[in-house]
Formats: C-alpha cells, structure tokens, sequence
C-alpha cells in the first residue's frame, strides 16, 4: 500500500474479529519490522511473537486489565536489551536510546500491519515486571510495546488534533500562549 | 511509494547535496508526520524546522559535534513537552511515554522523507540542554532527535544485521547463548 494511505488509515484499534492472521501474512510483517534503525546500529530490539490464550490473558492482565489485546489473534511484545545500548552508550543509552530503538520496532510493525490490511495497538501501560515474568525476560531486558495485531473489528475514532499551527515551529521554539 | 520499498529503502544518511528541498516538498513530509500515535493521545511531539545555517551549525555543536547534519538543507527537531504526558501519567508518562511519543513522530519523519526521495537520518547523540539553548526550548522540553533532511549524497552501506532467528522468539523469551 502507498506509505501516505497507510499513515492516513492507522489509528489504534481497541477490538479484534475471531478471525485468525495466517502465518504468511505475519511472517511478512516481521520481515519489515526487523529492519528497524537503532542507536549506532545496537540493534537493541528484539520481538515475541504470542498466540497463546493464556500468555495473551496473563499480558492483558500485566497491562493494568487492557482485556481487548487478549482478543486478538496475535500479539507481538517488542523489548530491548538494554545491555546492548548500555554497553556503547551508557546511562543514556540505556534510558534514552533503548527506549526510542524499541519505539521505532514498533511503529514499524503497526504500520505493516495497516499495509497488510490488518489493525494494531501500542499498549505502553503495564507493570514492567509482570511483563517480564510472564514472558521469562531477564531483568535487563525492557518491555517497551504490546501489540495486538489482528483484524479490526471497529472503526476509527476521529480524535481531534492539535493544529500544525501548534504543533509546527520556525527556526526557534515559540510558547503556543494562546493555545494553553 | 509502497511502504514495503520505503521501509527498504530507508538508511541512515551522514552526507547531504547541496540542493534545497523546496517548501511544498516539506509541507508534504510535516502533513504525514503530524499524525504520529501518542499515549493516551496526549500529543506530546512538537516539530522545529530550521533552515538556519547559524541553527544548523550549532545544533551540530551541541550534536558532538555531529557537523554532517549542517549540510542538508532542512533540519527537524522533534522535541517531546514533557508536561502534557506528565499531567496524565507522571513519572512513567515523563521518563518512558514522551520518549516512545517522539521516537514515533521521528520515524515517521524519516520514512515520509524517503517517501519523497530524500534521505535522512536520526540523531539522538546531544547535549540536552545544549540543544534547549539553541532553540530556546523550555526546561519541561525534552529533545528527542536531531533529523537532517535533504538529497543524499551517499550510497546506503549494507550493515550487517541480527538474524530474524535471533531476534524473534516465540511465545517466550529464549536466551541466544549461541549467538552471545
């Protein structure tokens, strides 16, 4: 699908049809995902890919009762291994980069998976280490995104924006005063 | 351009023509870029265009010295305020959400650069505080990545990559002693 379409169609989508991804359609989806940038080529990000009811249950418990990412047929969790961020870069390797690393994957999935015609979530909210016990990840491991991926069973909402007036500054940073 | 050749395409570009990019090409970049996902929809991501070759110079100071970034004809700043995700979230929406927010916004930017035909890069090796000084950001703004935009001027270098193996696990984490 053209880029611009697929930016124009994601949102995030919060119910999921019983109706299962093929696993062609998400080995496509992976083989875009792993091309993520990442701080110096770290490549600190890695992926678990999760069909199991009860993992999904244990995760959507993890993400504070989020109960509709359990609906979806299939959830990937993107971590980072901090050691690899921390061991080039340090403390801002380990609390900036792996974090914007980890975010980059996961943009990267949800946007290949509107291009495969499916829907996406970037659930944040979770209890780290409930994440991490579920998932058997070592300590250094960081959960950064759940995604549900599946087909979506509600329309977008149409949120309201701020302005790229707010949003857009020239040269230097202006307060929005008039926006607060 | 379809969004799998984009993704493709996409490579971390360190040296720039010197050619401009014109206004409507940058309109067409910033209208895909503002509809970045956000958590909770708080919209914490806010963009600087610069064009200054005196900004441009000293971002690439306070950069470490990141000189390459002068070169490209448009610069975006992606700055998180901080205060939005915080008034919502507190700790984990200042030190974690802001983050993710702008690495989202900053892929975006990147990818609809190369949707254009440009090239571009992220750079996320600053000084904080030096780049606040340059664009007058308040204290609660926290810069996210420094991205040059213009026409490459140089081929992408094929870096070795994590094999899909290492990277994707399947419903729990594996420990890849044989990869360590």
């Amino acid at each position: 699908m053209e880029f611009a379409q697929i930016v124009k169609k994601r949102f995030m989508c919060r119910s999921y049809e019983d109706r299962d991804v093929p696993d062609e359609v998400l080995d496509r989806i992976l083989d875009l995902a792993v091309r993520f940038p990442s701080a110096g080529h770290t490549q600190p990000q890695e992926f678990i890919v999760i069909r199991s009811e009860d993992t999904k249950y244990q995760l959507a418990r993890a993400a504070l009762d989020q109960f509709y990412l359990a609906e979806a047929p299939v959830v990937i969790v993107v971590v980072s291994d901090t050691r690899r961020s921390k061991a080039r870069y340090g403390e801002r390797g380990e609390k900036f980069y792996s974090i914007v690393d980890g975010a980059f994957a996961s943009l990267l999935i949800m946007l290949a998976a509107v291009d495969a015609g499916l829907g996406a979530a970037f659930v944040g909210a979770f209890d780290d280490d409930e994440v991490r016990a579920v998932l058997g990840l070592p300590k250094a491991v960081r959960p950064i995104g759940i995604i549900p991926i599946g087909f979506c069973a509600e329309r977008p909402q149409k949120l309201p924006r701020l302005s790229k007036e707010h949003i857009i500054h020239y040269e230097r940073w202006k307060d929005r005063a008039e926006f607060a």
